[in-house]
């Protein structure tokens, strides 16, 4: 396809999805219950068939010379499969929140007045790599009675379009519109540009990925994106404090999994306890291999050998690996101001005894997600009892967090009237 | 100021505007409610000097010819002033959102999940002429914990300057940071270029005025924006219905005002009830000078005399003037596709006794208010029970319809645990 081609076929892409999202809002629970009971069914049903697209996607990353944990993450295995199957009848047998109607209260003139859970509409999700996304994506896409166009990775073009007709076929056994979940069938990247400029058509995109994808995303969409950028997550060990548990859930946010963007960056020891904690927690993160870049308050208690010395860019940094920053705090003050200020507002937590001060951490803690004596690690979607996760936002506007099928609803106003008129 | 004093002095603003949100984010709900009954007195006690500044922004006004109405607008009377000083009194008197929790649950891993409601930040509100606004603006944003920039029109520049000097003496008065609210000093139209491109110190930008205005906002703003464009509201009369009740609520839904957006521009009728409810409407409408475009068959029934043909650009206009058009319609489902495909997804009502037509058209209608059986001139905060209204939304991301305290505040998740690890 050339450019004037793409932009065509995506603004297909894209009326088709806004017809097909009046049909979805329509749709009772039950028959969209039904699409997402069929669409297990037929993974279930087409897992050779599947690895046979994936095998082909495999074999193009691998003679590309694609690393292999990326080959890896590219696998639809028969584990994976039965993985998004079991997920598609889970979110079948969620209670659904489309049409809700909440907070429904009379006014002084006489109406009734309430608001009620829409889809909102059309959504774009772009992603990469990892197929199983696709099978996410269209599931929550159902499930919360929306339409959405998908544009997967490149290196799983095969395996995607594998999946997305199955998605087409569940949903026309269903008598819902096949288009209400499209993928993407071109791998130009054109594609993406028109995707998240096309107000009229997406109202809102989802991108999950590199850091840099998501910057060029945010810059130049037209509509909103839910979007995080970095998890520069921390623990802050307050005085007094439970130490036991202190060193137990600062090795848990930190060493549990490294790579998962709820693992924490920073860890902050409240000067009253840092004499007690700090050596203790560094004998884990040592026997672990984890690197400790510290402050010089910290390098005197843990001993500068075992230890290098952190520079200002380390407070910022989101490492994603065995390292962590190490500073020792004044107290609670200086603690919530140093995450407000070096943090990227993703999810902290506070281990702490004193009432008030997880009070005040609660309150003044400009996070997504903030927590008291417990592991940054449970922001997700899942351990938050969403049923699902579609991504998380770092933003303040629409949705914040963890972001599960209320994220992709709006409430609109109900007022039921017996005849007033406005005076 | 140039060009470059203007940014530099926008980013200034911005910085302060930023640090002062800590700190009304920090405050308790006494404090901000005393700041309110401080502005309240303030207001009542500086009639005349307000009177005086008012004056200035008046004469000038005369002087460069401005049409009669739209001086009218810029005058603070001792009665606009009494009004908003009693909007502070009511604001204050209101149960505090801030720092409320909902929804917190035990999660099967031990944690506690809730949500908890925080001021979003800074806002920018950018208006023109009605130098109320100020007031109603600064006030929303004490009441919600936020700080805001507001850019009033160049026409009230010194009424403006007048209120926000006592916005400040109020703030401070309760302890809190003068910043908290903030006017731009300068009339060039360059701040407002930068205040809707600053996302480091503004969060959402919310525009009062002309759709030329909003939309050219909307298209440069590197913030969410809350707006609407058009009120392109609808009445559909359906069958069976309350006749009696139709003419009165369409009445009312026209011609009690004819300026605001909730006013509406179209009526669609069932075609069963047409012969029976059109004569009727048309009389009323004819004693009030309202001109009816009709289709071919409201046409037939009204008269040809007393109508004109409507045009294909008739079902998309807002008049805001004593025009409306009219369509006969099959029934309901034509109904709602006419809504969806012209109207502006502000507010439409059904007029029916038909329970399940009532409930189809609300769950079906794509608008940010649906009504049965009312007058969509109810389409406003107070009428919907917020307490305060700061714009109207017809966007589906964040706030939808009238946007009260909470479309100024977002919901960050708070985690309760007692050392619990993630595995």
């Amino acid at each position: 396809m050339n450019a004037l081609n793409v932009a065509e076929y995506m603004q297909t892409l894209g009326l088709q999805a806004r017809q097909a999202s009046a049909a979805m809002a329509r749709a009772e629970a039950a028959t969209r219950n039904q699409a997402l009971r069929a669409l297990a069914a037929l993974l279930r049903a087409s897992t050779a068939d599947l690895q046979a697209a994936n095998a082909r996607d495999i074999d193009r990353a691998v003679a590309a010379g694609l690393a292999a944990p990326m080959v890896d993450r590219l696998k639809l295995t028969p584990k994976v499969i039965e993985t998004v199957a079991q997920g598609c009848e889970q979110l079948a047998a969620m209670a659904d929140v489309i049409g809700d109607i909440v907070g429904m209260r009379q006014q002084p003139s006489g109406i009734r007045v309430g608001q009620m859970r829409v889809p909102i509409g059309v959504f774009g999700m772009i992603y990469e790599s990892r197929p199983n996304v696709t099978i996410e994506a269209a599931s929550l896409s159902i499930k919360s009675g929306n339409a959405c166009i998908l544009r997967g990775g490149s290196e799983a073009i095969d395996s995607n379009k594998a999946l997305a007709q199955l998605v087409r076929q569940a949903l026309a056994s269903a008598g819902l519109p096949a288009e209400a979940v499209q993928l993407v069938q071109t791998t130009d990247r054109e594609a993406v540009g028109q995707l998240i400029a096309m107000p009229a058509f997406v109202d809102v995109i989802i991108p999950r990925g590199g850091k840099g994808l998501i910057e060029r995303i945010s810059r130049d969409a037209k509509v909103p994106v839910i979007k995080h950028l970095d998890g520069n997550c921390h623990v802050y060990v307050d005085a007094p404090c439970d130490l036991e548990m202190a060193v137990k859930v600062t090795d848990n946010a930190k060493t549990q999994k490294y790579s998962p963007c709820n693992a924490i960056e920073g860890l902050l020891v409240a000067r009253a306890v840092a004499p007690q904690f700090l050596p203790r927690i560094a004998a884990v993160f040592e026997a672990k291999g984890v690197e400790m870049r510290c402050d010089a308050d910290a390098r005197t208690i843990i001993g500068e050998a075992r230890t290098r010395a952190a520079t200002e860019q380390d407070w910022s940094e989101e490492y994603l690996a065995p390292i962590i920053s190490i500073k020792v705090v004044a107290g609670l003050d200086e603690a919530i101001a140093h995450i407000n200020h070096y943090g990227s507002h993703h999810t902290d937590a506070i281990l702490t005894r004193d009432h008030m001060h997880a009070q005040r951490f609660l309150r003044e803690v400009d996070s997504a997600s903030v927590m008291v004596n417990t592991s940054p690690r449970f922001a997700d979607g899942f351990e938050y009892g969403l049923g699902a996760e579609i991504g998380i936002s770092t933003d303040k506007f629409h949705a914040r967090g963890p972001v599960g099928i209320e994220g992709l609803t709006s409430l609109k106003w109900v007022v039921l009237g017996n005849g007033e008129l406005r005076s």
